[in-house]
Protein backbone atom coordinates (compact mmCIF):
# COMPACT_ATOMS: atom_id res chain seq x y z
CA UNK A 1 0.00 0.00 0.00
CA UNK A 2 1.69 2.94 -1.28
CA UNK A 3 1.71 6.11 0.84
CA UNK A 4 -0.53 8.11 -0.81
CA UNK A 5 -2.04 11.63 -0.03
CA UNK A 6 -5.19 9.87 1.75
CA UNK A 7 -3.08 8.02 3.66
CA UNK A 8 -1.66 10.73 4.87
CA UNK A 9 -4.54 12.20 6.19
CA UNK A 10 -5.40 10.74 9.52
CA UNK A 11 -8.53 12.60 10.67
CA UNK A 12 -10.42 10.21 8.35
CA UNK A 13 -8.89 7.07 9.49
CA UNK A 14 -10.31 4.85 12.00
CA UNK A 15 -7.54 3.12 13.67
CA UNK A 16 -6.45 7.39 14.50
CA UNK A 17 -9.73 7.81 15.21
CA UNK A 18 -10.37 4.81 17.90
CA UNK A 19 -6.69 5.64 19.06
CA UNK A 20 -7.66 8.87 20.03
CA UNK A 21 -10.22 7.84 22.27
CA UNK A 22 -8.40 5.40 24.12
CA UNK A 23 -5.46 6.59 24.02
CA UNK A 24 -3.86 6.98 27.38
CA UNK A 25 -3.68 3.58 29.57
CA UNK A 26 -5.96 5.05 31.88
CA UNK A 27 -8.71 5.07 29.76
CA UNK A 28 -8.46 1.37 28.85
CA UNK A 29 -8.76 0.44 32.01
CA UNK A 30 -11.43 1.93 33.17
CA UNK A 31 -13.45 0.81 29.90
CA UNK A 32 -12.00 -2.94 31.02
CA UNK A 33 -13.71 -2.54 34.38
CA UNK A 34 -16.92 -1.23 33.37
CA UNK A 35 -16.95 -4.18 30.85
CA UNK A 36 -17.86 -6.36 34.47
CA UNK A 37 -21.11 -4.21 35.27
CA UNK A 38 -22.27 -0.83 36.79
CA UNK A 39 -19.47 0.88 39.26
CA UNK A 40 -19.40 3.65 41.26
CA UNK A 41 -16.63 6.17 41.35
CA UNK A 42 -14.77 4.68 44.77
CA UNK A 43 -14.57 1.45 43.05
CA UNK A 44 -13.06 2.28 39.80
CA UNK A 45 -10.49 4.46 41.96
CA UNK A 46 -9.83 1.22 44.28
CA UNK A 47 -9.60 -0.98 41.21
CA UNK A 48 -7.27 1.52 39.30
CA UNK A 49 -4.32 1.44 41.52
CA UNK A 50 -2.35 4.88 41.63
CA UNK A 51 -4.72 6.84 39.80
CA UNK A 52 -5.62 10.37 41.10
CA UNK A 53 -9.39 11.17 41.93
CA UNK A 54 -8.79 14.61 39.25
CA UNK A 55 -7.39 11.97 36.55
CA UNK A 56 -10.24 9.61 37.01
CA UNK A 57 -12.73 12.24 36.78
CA UNK A 58 -11.27 13.64 33.96
CA UNK A 59 -11.27 10.73 32.49
CA UNK A 60 -14.49 10.24 33.19
CA UNK A 61 -16.27 13.46 32.02
CA UNK A 62 -14.61 12.63 28.88
CA UNK A 63 -15.77 9.41 28.08
CA UNK A 64 -19.04 10.35 28.79
CA UNK A 65 -18.82 12.70 26.19
CA UNK A 66 -17.56 10.55 23.83
CA UNK A 67 -20.43 8.98 24.21
CA UNK A 68 -18.79 5.45 25.38
CA UNK A 69 -20.03 5.57 29.45
CA UNK A 70 -23.02 6.78 30.85
CA UNK A 71 -23.24 8.48 34.60
CA UNK A 72 -26.33 7.94 36.43
CA UNK A 73 -26.83 10.07 39.62
CA UNK A 74 -29.78 8.60 41.79
CA UNK A 75 -30.89 11.57 44.38
CA UNK A 76 -30.25 9.92 47.52
CA UNK A 77 -28.48 11.05 50.64
CA UNK A 78 -25.17 10.94 50.03
CA UNK A 79 -26.29 11.42 46.18
CA UNK A 80 -25.38 7.85 44.57
CA UNK A 81 -23.54 8.24 40.85
CA UNK A 82 -23.00 5.48 38.68
CA UNK A 83 -20.64 4.66 35.87
CA UNK A 84 -21.76 2.44 32.86
CA UNK A 85 -20.98 1.88 29.48
CA UNK A 86 -23.13 2.44 27.00
CA UNK A 87 -23.61 0.23 23.41
CA UNK A 88 -20.61 2.47 22.04
CA UNK A 89 -18.58 1.48 24.81
CA UNK A 90 -19.80 -1.78 25.01
CA UNK A 91 -18.64 -2.37 21.47
CA UNK A 92 -15.07 -1.59 22.59
CA UNK A 93 -14.72 -4.58 24.33
CA UNK A 94 -13.61 -6.40 20.97
CA UNK A 95 -10.35 -4.18 21.11
CA UNK A 96 -10.12 -4.75 24.63
CA UNK A 97 -10.32 -8.78 24.26
CA UNK A 98 -7.64 -8.75 21.30
CA UNK A 99 -5.21 -6.81 23.97
CA UNK A 100 -5.98 -9.58 26.40
CA UNK A 101 -4.99 -11.92 24.56
CA UNK A 102 -1.65 -10.50 22.79
CA UNK A 103 -0.92 -9.41 26.53
CA UNK A 104 -1.05 -13.05 27.19
CA UNK A 105 0.57 -14.28 24.64
CA UNK A 106 3.77 -11.72 24.44
CA UNK A 107 3.76 -10.23 27.61
CA UNK A 108 2.71 -11.81 30.80
CA UNK A 109 5.48 -14.99 31.86
CA UNK A 110 3.80 -18.04 32.67
CA UNK A 111 3.13 -17.85 36.57
CA UNK A 112 1.63 -14.73 36.59
CA UNK A 113 -0.70 -15.53 33.62
CA UNK A 114 -3.85 -16.25 35.41
CA UNK A 115 -5.58 -13.15 34.10
CA UNK B 1 -16.84 -9.91 38.43
CA UNK B 2 -15.57 -8.75 42.25
CA UNK B 3 -13.37 -6.14 42.63
CA UNK B 4 -10.81 -8.28 44.27
CA UNK B 5 -7.04 -8.19 45.14
CA UNK B 6 -5.66 -9.55 42.81
CA UNK B 7 -7.71 -7.61 40.59
CA UNK B 8 -5.96 -4.65 41.73
CA UNK B 9 -2.87 -5.66 41.09
CA UNK B 10 -2.20 -4.21 37.40
CA UNK B 11 1.05 -5.33 37.09
CA UNK B 12 0.26 -8.71 35.73
CA UNK B 13 -2.66 -7.80 33.79
CA UNK B 14 -2.37 -8.81 29.80
CA UNK B 15 -4.40 -5.80 29.17
CA UNK B 16 -2.70 -3.14 31.56
CA UNK B 17 0.80 -4.56 30.10
CA UNK B 18 -0.62 -4.40 26.38
CA UNK B 19 -2.27 -0.85 26.98
CA UNK B 20 1.21 0.21 27.92
CA UNK B 21 2.98 -0.37 25.06
CA UNK B 22 0.42 0.95 22.84
CA UNK B 23 -0.98 3.92 24.65
CA UNK B 24 -0.18 7.08 22.78
CA UNK B 25 -2.05 7.60 19.61
CA UNK B 26 1.75 7.71 17.68
CA UNK B 27 2.47 4.49 19.17
CA UNK B 28 -0.31 2.39 17.39
CA UNK B 29 -0.22 4.66 14.08
CA UNK B 30 3.23 3.76 13.40
CA UNK B 31 2.53 0.07 13.68
CA UNK B 32 -0.16 1.00 11.54
CA UNK B 33 1.91 2.13 8.75
CA UNK B 34 4.56 -0.40 9.39
CA UNK B 35 1.74 -3.30 8.91
CA UNK B 36 2.15 -2.63 5.08
CA UNK B 37 5.85 -3.24 5.14
CA UNK B 38 9.38 -2.33 5.53
CA UNK B 39 9.50 1.57 6.08
CA UNK B 40 12.40 4.64 6.16
CA UNK B 41 12.41 7.20 9.09
CA UNK B 42 11.04 10.59 6.71
CA UNK B 43 9.05 8.10 4.80
CA UNK B 44 7.12 7.34 8.63
CA UNK B 45 7.59 11.43 9.10
CA UNK B 46 5.56 12.17 6.51
CA UNK B 47 2.57 9.40 6.91
CA UNK B 48 2.30 10.85 10.20
CA UNK B 49 0.92 14.49 10.09
CA UNK B 50 1.99 16.74 12.88
CA UNK B 51 4.85 13.78 14.38
CA UNK B 52 7.92 15.88 15.22
CA UNK B 53 11.47 13.84 14.28
CA UNK B 54 12.05 13.68 18.20
CA UNK B 55 9.10 12.25 19.59
CA UNK B 56 9.15 9.89 16.26
CA UNK B 57 12.39 9.17 17.14
CA UNK B 58 11.94 8.16 20.51
CA UNK B 59 8.82 6.21 19.81
CA UNK B 60 10.63 3.75 17.25
CA UNK B 61 13.46 3.45 20.30
CA UNK B 62 11.09 2.29 22.84
CA UNK B 63 9.35 0.02 20.00
CA UNK B 64 12.47 -1.04 19.37
CA UNK B 65 13.41 -2.08 23.01
CA UNK B 66 10.04 -3.76 23.64
CA UNK B 67 10.83 -6.08 20.93
CA UNK B 68 7.95 -4.96 18.70
CA UNK B 69 10.21 -3.53 15.49
CA UNK B 70 13.36 -4.32 13.68
CA UNK B 71 15.64 -1.23 12.84
CA UNK B 72 18.60 -1.96 10.39
CA UNK B 73 21.46 -0.04 9.39
CA UNK B 74 22.70 -0.33 5.49
CA UNK B 75 26.39 0.79 5.75
CA UNK B 76 25.60 3.26 2.55
CA UNK B 77 26.69 6.86 1.90
CA UNK B 78 24.44 8.20 3.13
CA UNK B 79 23.89 5.23 5.63
CA UNK B 80 19.86 3.70 4.99
CA UNK B 81 18.05 2.94 7.99
CA UNK B 82 15.18 1.04 7.53
CA UNK B 83 12.52 -0.13 10.29
CA UNK B 84 10.18 -3.79 10.11
CA UNK B 85 7.54 -5.25 12.50
CA UNK B 86 9.09 -8.33 14.28
CA UNK B 87 6.60 -11.27 14.56
CA UNK B 88 5.76 -9.98 18.21
CA UNK B 89 4.95 -6.38 15.96
CA UNK B 90 3.16 -8.23 13.78
CA UNK B 91 1.09 -9.74 16.13
CA UNK B 92 -0.31 -6.48 17.02
CA UNK B 93 -1.86 -5.97 13.69
CA UNK B 94 -5.03 -7.85 15.42
CA UNK B 95 -5.28 -5.04 18.09
CA UNK B 96 -5.23 -2.42 14.86
CA UNK B 97 -7.98 -4.71 12.81
CA UNK B 98 -10.88 -4.56 15.65
CA UNK B 99 -9.68 -0.39 16.07
CA UNK B 100 -10.84 -0.33 12.42
CA UNK B 101 -13.57 -1.97 12.79
CA UNK B 102 -14.34 -0.19 15.90
CA UNK B 103 -13.90 2.95 13.79
CA UNK B 104 -15.74 2.34 11.08
CA UNK B 105 -18.77 1.22 12.84
CA UNK B 106 -19.09 4.37 15.67
CA UNK B 107 -16.16 7.26 14.54
CA UNK B 108 -16.37 7.72 10.47
CA UNK B 109 -19.34 9.37 9.39
CA UNK B 110 -20.48 7.66 5.79
CA UNK B 111 -19.23 9.77 3.09
CA UNK B 112 -15.32 10.09 4.93
CA UNK B 113 -15.87 5.98 5.31
CA UNK B 114 -13.41 4.58 2.66
CA UNK B 115 -10.19 3.65 4.40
Amino acid sequence: MELTKTHLDDAICPVARTAEIISGKWTLLIIRDLTSGVKRFNQLERSLCGISPKTLSERLRSLEEEGVLLRRTFAEVPPRVEYSLTEKGRDLVGVIESMRSYGKRWLCDDQTNQK
